[in-house]
């Protein structure tokens, strides 16, 4: 059996990533199952309910030796907390690369803007048919993870496989498509502070320094942003409990592409200032349109530091 | 332009999945070049010659900035001198993998016994023909890499990918095309000591200690055995040279699958007794059925180094 594990932070690509690379797997007659390391958000909610898929099993750790399968990740401190006593038989990803391997593994990373254009590479390379379920899963991950072709990492190649399944699924109008999922997660209700920050979260480490980069994607940023105060507090206690040396949450606006960055001290205000060029009032920065953690946030700051 | 480069003592194997990955990239409108960067074999030179194939340019470093693939290895020991300097775009492999990147890069790794079959993958995930001569060359490079399938990686994807290419090419008896490979491979000539040892010779480290390891895959042991003191006393220079713990050089008699390695001194010989439980009598250490350095010779020594 392999357990097929995405991020402990993970928004919906990560999860699709992990319970469609199961299915992947499982093509090959590989007896393969997706765990999931943390709560899912209410975007991914609406997804698994559109496809009747099931929530995938919550674990904290997995037995040592067990062989695990990494999605949409490859750094230690991202993944399962146990990492270390598991046997990783595959990594499927589209990060930067930071993992060691003692003998060769399955290793498949492409720098594209979602891992389920990956995974659909791997299954056309099978020559095997795409079932209904599974296309339409692939095209609600890359509609969550390019915003619907608005972010940067957007690759032509997304775009050419969003099209090819829509072949399969038929979708009329993708765009309302893309709304519906939009409005889903950013329907927060009363959520948690901590979960709100954490809803997307990722710990980074540069130069000696950890510092961690919420995102909250919304077509509703003024929800979040009138829980500034209350999400100051709590970043605060968050850079005590994880010793970060800096901890920054951006709202971003996903229609109007904006991102409004909080910002709990002085120490993250005069990195923002050097790195982005942006000033710090009232403990917001407004970051323009840098709306990709991975090449618009965590690179830069990752430079900076390194 | 992409320069396509293997490893810096290649066997037929690297040097073919280079020239493979650089039609593969072309494939894809991208201009991509192989380069060599040392001596070929004369197992590549009889496949080059059945191929019409040009030899790719030799060099020696990469002019700064350049984009470079890098094929059949990841270590950055075992690559072009100035890869410091180069931006590496892509890793196709099938070696553990200790390769980092700061942005996401193209990787792909599979754990089988042929680069080759790995880039078919990618081929045939284009759903693009595949020509005679690239078919016959991904032949000839199965054959090399599994020695006709007697190496203990040889995978069923490996074989299948075999059969599947035999479609295209028809080689009537593929077993004696392959002993025609061998002998080819086998014809050493009057070889200077010192490219007899370095024909498919890697530098590996763990634990603090760096040591080299060489093998000539033959049919026609008794020829490098003949040359066994000429061999010691360059293997104890090349040890000199190179700074290593340790060094060896196995000669692995293909068609009845065994390894006579030949030791340098007595610090090989306690090692090789403690990892393979084998005896060395006159600098000869009998390693039976060994035929895989990387399944069976370098693994067990990094292990025991680790």
């Amino acid at each position: 059996m392999i357990y097929v594990c995405w991020h402990t932070n993970p928004d919906t690509d990560a999860i699709l990533s992990a319970m469609i690379y199961a299915k992947y797997l499982q093509l090959g007659w590989v007896e393969a199952t997706p765990v999931r390391l943390g709560e899912i958000n209410n975007e991914t909610k609406h997804a698994l309910s559109l496809l009747w898929w099931d929530v995938p099993l919550l674990v904290e750790s997995l037995p040592a030796g067990s062989k695990v399968a990494l999605t949409d990740h490859n750094e230690v401190t991202q993944s399962i907390s146990n990492l270390d006593e598991l046997d990783v038989v595959a990594i499927v990803d589209h990060h930067k690369f930071n993992f060691h391997t003692s003998q060769p593994i399955d290793i498949l990373v492409r720098p594209i803007a979602s891992t389920c254009s990956v995974i659909y590479g791997l299954w056309k390379a099978r020559w095997e048919a795409i079932s209904l379920d599974v296309a339409k899963a692939m095209m609600m991950w890359i509609i969550s993870d390019t915003l619907y072709f608005r972010s940067p990492t957007t690759t032509q190649y997304d775009k050419d496989i969003f099209d090819e399944l829509n072949h399969i699924v038929q979708i009329e109008n993708t765009e309302q498509f893309s709304l519906d999922m939009f409005a889903a997660k950013s329907d927060l209700g009363d959520i948690h502070v901590r979960e709100l920050i954490t809803l997307d979260y990722k710990v980074f480490e540069s130069g000696g320094k950890r510092f961690g980069i919420g995102v909250v994607e919304t077509t509703n940023p003024s929800y979040t942003l009138s829980r500034k105060q209350e999400i100051l507090d709590d970043l605060t206690n968050l850079k005590y409990e994880q010793q970060l040396d800096m901890v920054m949450l951006s709202v971003v606006d996903i229609l109007n592409e904006t991102n409004t960055t909080i910002v709990p001290s002085d120490v993250e205000a005069s990195v923002i200032q050097q790195v982005f060029g942006s000033d710090t009032v009232d403990n917001i920065a407004h970051l323009w349109n840098r709306i990709s953690r991975k090449k618009q946030l965590a690179w830069p700051v990752t430079d900076y530091f390194a």
